[in-house]
């Protein structure tokens, strides 16, 4: 690729990697700005984003004035403007091992806890640490299209296993099992459900787990909706099964404290016979994190406090609001005629959606549906294809409750308008 | 790498990414380690670290209120808690453009400001965005090692060249010419000098952007240091020849303001005739940006005040304490026989001393000097081959005055232990 700029010899000619334009295009920020794209700015009507699992951006959801002081402690001490260590301070390890741990069978200690850059750069470790010429990894369809962008960059092969929406959304271990072999290296496993709002039983994560232990393979445990739970199902973490089969816990403070700006998230070794030790995965974490991003050292500093202070108040009122956000999403959702919603989410933030073109007269597919109702209604939904699922909506309802009732009646009205005239 | 766990047909097998573990070797944390590993517990007396640059575990150096203060309303306004956009946010993508346009001959604009988690990711995707099979890189040496390790992490060959400690460690411009080919696609400056402590002139800065011009070739200007000068020669940014070649800008506010913990940098795209957003160098960035490591939100959010109020009284003060403690460095240097500093510092916090191996009897090289050294004084110096020169020392003089001097004063004592006799 040259470019000559036409003032005598000059040349300049660079050559950027493109794959990088390629692996960035499946995450939920760019088709988030595909579908925005589409927004007429004529409408005099505010936009309402039912897109992004973020409630910060809506007044009912906010954090808690515990962590705010945290961080204020934390910064006005003067003691955490340096650079932290690689693995992250100590005592927010300790705290963050703790903090786990209640939910544990076993004991972790800090050694077993890294901290990083939000749970984002928790994925990107894993994945380029267990990334090496051939290796698979098994990722839920539909899923977090994060870990599919990051493995295209980073070489590793993606293999997709079901989950079921008839089995409220459990994962087809059978479909996974035949995907497997000798190149799989792990499975991710995302509990509560990032899209679909389901929330794993004991009895389920069991299975998983055995399943995993046949194949000999590691589980990548997401669990950044960690105990935002609102159903039946009490939150069961992957780790309880340590014993079975080794385990990678990634996890934040971003969703259940309301903070994702934060950036603050962790990867917790739930491993206690030490397979992962033996192995030198371990090892390669600790180089890793010597030359990837490291996460702010005074937010660090704030952790003991943030995770030590928080009252049961605080997490029982966000999540009875998503409780009642997500009654609010299923009831609207019962109204419109091409959408339904087979599995009413108890977890999480956010529902799959089942769209019926044939009830549709000019709209192609789940994007041209979500490109449409941005440009005619100003609401924003991201199409199912951009998890793994065509022709269905991801659709969150952590905003607030008034946003939602308002957003849904012009998905209604939108529906109305398209629909085939019989 | 099997590992049989003994228990029935068991087998866990995994195979991590080794080349992370060889990358991260070559970073000042990882030499750092190996340095303190020959601490003697026993010793009594305080640690002394001249190795990491990074003057806020000092408490003569501190950060200004004015830092804190906007963290602090950020923080307590909630307007920054959702996850920001992988670019940054306007308002302080807006402050660093101004701040950074003074001092250059044509204005930034926001569009030209990418904010960076540290200016370590600032690297990490500029490498990661110029990385292509076979290409190469010119760099420093000595230099700042984490351009290395980065560089064999992401695939590109890299080319030293020389700085030269007879003429204020300018850069030899003759062999970096010969260095180059038609893969070459990028040189770093670093000015103000890492590990060198020197400042570029206007001049030299202009022969700099003639060569790579003549190359065809961009230049990554690593201003971390950016103002921190107290010499004969003003700061000059690279980004004064932006009209010449296309420069990218590296920068944060770790240093100026004495907060590497904070994490915030930025990459400025100097480049006023648009040759990089032409080539789809931006465009690439963008996509980076998509998957890599956020800076926190509200950490941006404080940048416009941060920028806009910190007044001239605090730069001066750093820099009048840099300066001091340059002397001292220096002036100690002098008392120390086996140990020369050819050049003193103007700029930055840390000088390049050569050592005379032939005065000492039982030290083999640099690494043996510093590991000796730490076990019998427990005083911290970065080895010279760490930054890429053998049997030189990297001093970091930017700690209190007392504690460089009880430090060089223990450097003393050891040389006189370890001299050999006549």
């Amino acid at each position: 690729m040259e470019n000559t700029e036409g003032e005598g010899e000059e040349k300049w000619s660079f050559n950027p990697n493109h794959n990088i334009i390629s692996a960035a295009q499946h995450t939920v920020r760019s088709v988030y700005q595909t579908i925005t794209a589409n927004l007429d700015g004529r409408d005099q009507r505010p936009t309402i984003s039912l897109a992004i699992g973020d409630p910060s951006a809506f007044p009912c959801f906010h954090t808690t004035p515990v962590a705010v002081d945290a961080i204020i402690s934390a910064v006005r001490s003067a003691n955490y403007n340096s650079y932290p260590p690689p693995v992250g301070i100590l005592p927010a390890r300790r705290a963050i091992a703790e903090h786990l741990s209640r939910d544990l069978p076993y004991k972790l200690s800090s050694d077993d806890i890294y901290i990083t850059a939000g749970c984002t750069l928790a994925i990107e470790t894993v994945l380029t640490v267990l990334s090496r010429p051939g290796a698979n990894i098994l990722l839920p369809r539909p899923g977090y299209p994060y870990y599919k962008s990051y493995a295209a960059f980073c070489g590793v092969e993606v293999r997709d296993y079901s989950l079921n929406p008839e089995r409220s959304w459990e994962i087809d271990l059978d479909s996974l099992m035949s995907l497997a072999d000798k190149n799989t290296v792990a499975m991710v496993v995302i509990n509560p459900g990032n899209p679909c709002g389901n929330v794993f039983t004991y009895e389920h994560l069991a299975e998983v787990a055995k399943t995993a232990k046949k194949l000999g393979i590691l589980v990548i445990a997401d669990e950044v909706y960690r105990h935002l739970t609102f159903g039946t199902n009490p939150f069961v973490p992957m780790g309880t099964f340590g014993s079975l089969v080794p385990i990678l816990t990634l996890g934040s403070i971003s969703k259940r404290w309301v903070v994702p700006g934060w950036r603050l998230g962790w990867i917790a070794v739930t491993d206690p016979r030490g397979i992962l030790k033996k192995n030198k995965v371990l090892d390669c974490f600790e180089s890793y994190f010597t030359i990837c991003a490291d996460p702010v050292t005074f937010i660090q500093g704030a952790i003991p406090q943030i995770l030590g202070d928080t009252g049961e108040d605080f997490f029982n009122e966000t999540t009875r609001k998503l409780k009642q956000t997500a009654d609010i999403c299923c009831e609207r959702i019962k109204e419109i005629n091409c959408i339904t919603c087979p599995y009413k989410p108890e977890g999480a933030m956010s529902a799959m959606v089942k769209l019926d073109l044939s009830l549709l007269e000019d709209i192609l597919d789940d994007v041209d549906f979500c490109c449409k109702l941005a440009k005619e209604e100003s609401v924003i939904i991201l199409p199912g294809s951009a998890v793994g699922l065509k022709n269905w909506l991801r659709v969150t309802f952590a905003t607030g409750p008034s946003a939602l009732e308002d957003g849904l009646e012009r998905v209604k009205s939108f529906c109305q308008r398209h629909a085939k005239k019989h």
